[in-house]
């Protein structure tokens, strides 16, 4: 195989699909001549040479010619679809071969490839060229990862708005009031000294259109803060299922897996002590822990699964406490609120088996913490109140509010603040009377740092940094 | 969602490879107005409808149509490749959606198509349609699902050359023979009865171009036999490692792994008692497992081990018995050797770390059994032998060749096999001097079983049987 480098045109594959098990497997490839080398490799490789982009061609992958010219035995009947350069995702030349899934089809069609030269693209390479190509920018490129990893729904919604542009838009949009307040600074200061040859010191605190300066401040504000809310969403919130054992915790455990059925995936436990699941609260990711009982016991292997619930409890960001409405509050109930109240989290107190049990008086549950709710993990009552209580204390954590445009990485929320702080120390200078050509460097420096974001100002180490967290076929 | 059976030709939807986690997700999509439907739930529908076959339209899949005839909100940005009947996998219309990986950009997507008017696709529905429609034979259907399965490139290769029509015309090849022999029979019927006016009674064991149905009798007795070989291909063969406590079985097992690199599934065990993975052995899938040693042991929680290990060893159709050469052969591993011979199974005996200490001579291993081996797991020194002699002893145990033409299934082996005895039978009756017409309702019938294969001849739940085992997408 050939080495490679971001940033270069060599042909490179990769699997797009998880190799092996499916239907299909798809091959992505792209870069100089690679037309011409899967045409080795495929049956109608003529006529592949000839395609128009964007049509699709039937045959068959071939093992790598002989040296003597002969053609390679059959590996797989395929589709390769044709792209022309800059009609592509990469704005290059590619192929997309869609062959029969199975782990040794696709090894062989892979194997094939490389022998004719291809080599294994590097993680988000496609998307890196395409971003190159100027395809993309780099909040796009960005939304194209996150997108992959949405957990939910609201998820997902969120990464496709910025790729399609809604926050490449508000950037830019930002961007271009700076620009305007920067040229007018500019200006001014050209005419301060070659022809009104008035002092600079007289014009002191003045900032022509500070208003563009503080309209720009405002939106990366709110830009910034979206971030706290989209971090939610990507991320989710850890949230454990504690209370005294046979509260009912497992039960309550599957029915909320049942219920939000949007997507459930079950990671089987490193132990047995608890298990996890992730849920969808109102579109939030919610990563739900199912813990052993919490009780004293003189038990020590009781004792372990204790602490480890205990510990579970210590890195949630939202705890669920589960009284045995049955049985009632005990005392034991009462000092573990109390310990998780000292960890200073999101409780949600919940009395179970609402229907065998009424819920006691508001006053009798005042102890109880702020939240508390009825439900049955029987009968189900209670379940999606117990949701939007999820999804509003995720909410409260965040406390923010859903915004047209967000920001989808700390990537970008790093930069907007950096851009933020710089346009509020210009507005500071301003204040304090500075003169302009101190301030000027600040809105400088703030448009660049919005160029960053959307990669119209970047280093080639940044840019790799970036795209290696990508997955490979991406 | 909308029911639908096999053989409907309604719109129906799949995903063609795991959605989830990977850089893209394929769904494919067939039936009977596919692309209205696609163009309901995509931004550029009006350019699907006018799209030529075989060409790739991009655009954004939407969330299904308002009741007031907006578009509904952009779910993802997809290419859609369009195919018109009959240039298609199905011969139907059909549009294959490549959008973004990640469950729920998959999940959204789905549920747009769902919200369209398709119904989720039955396991084989498109290759089903695709043997109604004319596309492929049965044999060839199969072999797709025999693609997919394969666990080394020999399998891999074997089910390409059936996918690529070599049984479809080896059968269809003794078919002609057999038609042609039926034929003679039928005219001579015809002559004796109604214009020569002879007595039948006077030709008996007179049977037409009988070296017809006697060719035809060898090919189809050889295709039957190559399904011993073909089975192993497809579905390998269960190899255990045993032998004394740190006689080195857990050294061979990883360096097997590690050598034989094509393709290697480890599969955890289910219980620490013993592993297994899958590694190929000249193209012949073996499923090795490594055991607890054998001792004879009074502690029961071992005794448990190595019953487990005894239990293996009795379903497993190769054992490979390790011997630790520094160490010397035990009476324990001559007592063990003579208990897996009464299994009556083909046995490798190993000679293990031969780097340390030498193989004894040949007159001093007589009691190890017919094939013995000096390995050394440390070195690799004899793993290539190791490989070969595995091979060689699934070979034997298959008794067969690999053929040019083979059977992919054991319904195909079946019903070739059911061919031939109907053709013995008729060759038998026509030794014995029966009637011709005795004999020509026997040809008739070989003729009709070779239909099956192929799947001129069939019914309905035949073919559902068989395309019920395929996976969804396929």
């Amino acid at each position: 195989m050939l080495g490679g480098y971001y940033g270069d045109d060599s042909p490179i594959a990769a699997f797009a699909t998880v190799p092996g098990g499916s239907a299909l497997t798809l091959i992505r490839c792209s870069g100089k001549g690679v037309l011409d080398l899967a045409a080795r490799v495929f049956s109608a490789g003529e006529k592949l040479l000839r395609a128009k982009g964007n049509t699709i061609i039937h045959g068959w992958i071939l093992a790598g010619d002989s040296p003597d010219g002969t053609r390679g035995e059959k590996i797989d009947e395929a589709l390769v679809s044709v792209f022309r350069a800059p009609r592509s995702y990469t704005g290059e030349d590619g192929v997309d071969i869609s062959c029969h899934g199975g782990a040794a089809t696709s090894a062989a069609v892979m194997s094939a490839l490389h022998a004719a030269g291809f080599r294994d693209a590097l993680p988000g390479e496609f998307t890196f060229r395409a971003f190159l190509n100027g395809k993309m920018d780099l909040t796009r490129c960005e939304s194209v990862l996150e997108l992959v990893n949405a957990r939910t729904q609201k998820a997902r919604g969120n990464a496709v708005s910025r790729l399609s542009g809604v926050l490449e838009n508000e950037i830019n949009a930002v961007k271009k009031m700076l620009v305007e307040a920067l040229a007018a600074a500019e200006i001014y200061l050209d005419y301060s000294e070659d022809e009104i040859g008035a002092d600079p010191l007289e014009d002191a605190g003045m900032l022509p259109k500070r208003e563009l300066a503080q309209e720009a401040l405002a939106r990366l504000r709110a830009l910034a803060e979206s971030w706290r809310m989209e971090r939610i969403y990507q991320e989710g919130i850890p949230a454990v299922i504690a209370g005294r054992p046979n509260a009912g915790k497992s039960s309550l455990f599957n029915l909320l897996l049942k219920e939000e059925r949007s997507i459930v995936t079950e990671i089987p436990g490193t132990t047995r002590d608890w298990i996890e699941a992730w849920v969808s609260a109102e579109g939030i990711p919610v990563r739900l822990f199912d813990t052993a009982g919490l009780r004293d016991s003189g038990d020590p292997v009781e004792a372990i699964g204790v602490e480890r619930s205990r510990r579970l409890l210590e890195s949630a960001e939202l705890a669920l406490y589960l009284i045995d409405g049955a049985q009632g509050i005990a005392s034991e109930d009462l000092a573990f609120i109390d310990e998780i109240a000292a960890l200073q989290k999101p409780l949600i107190t919940l009395w179970n088996k609402i229907d065998l049990a009424p819920l006691p008086s508001e006053s009798a549950r005042e102890t109880w913490g702020k939240r508390v709710l009825g439900i049955s993990a029987k009968t189900g009552e209670g379940v999606a109140e117990l949701t939007a209580a999820i999804a509003g204390a995720a909410r409260e954590t965040a406390g923010g509010l859903d915004g047209a445009a967000a920001v989808g990485t700390a990537r970008q929320k790093d930069l907007v603040e950096a851009a933020a702080v710089a346009l509020e120390d210009a507005l500071l200078l301003a204040d304090r009377g500075e003169p302009l050509d101190v301030i000027a460097p600040l809105l400088r420096e703030a448009v660049n740092l919005l160029g960053e974001i959307t990669g119209e100002v970047s280093t080639a180490d940044v840019l790799e940094e970036m795209f290696e967290k990508f997955c490979v076929g991406k």
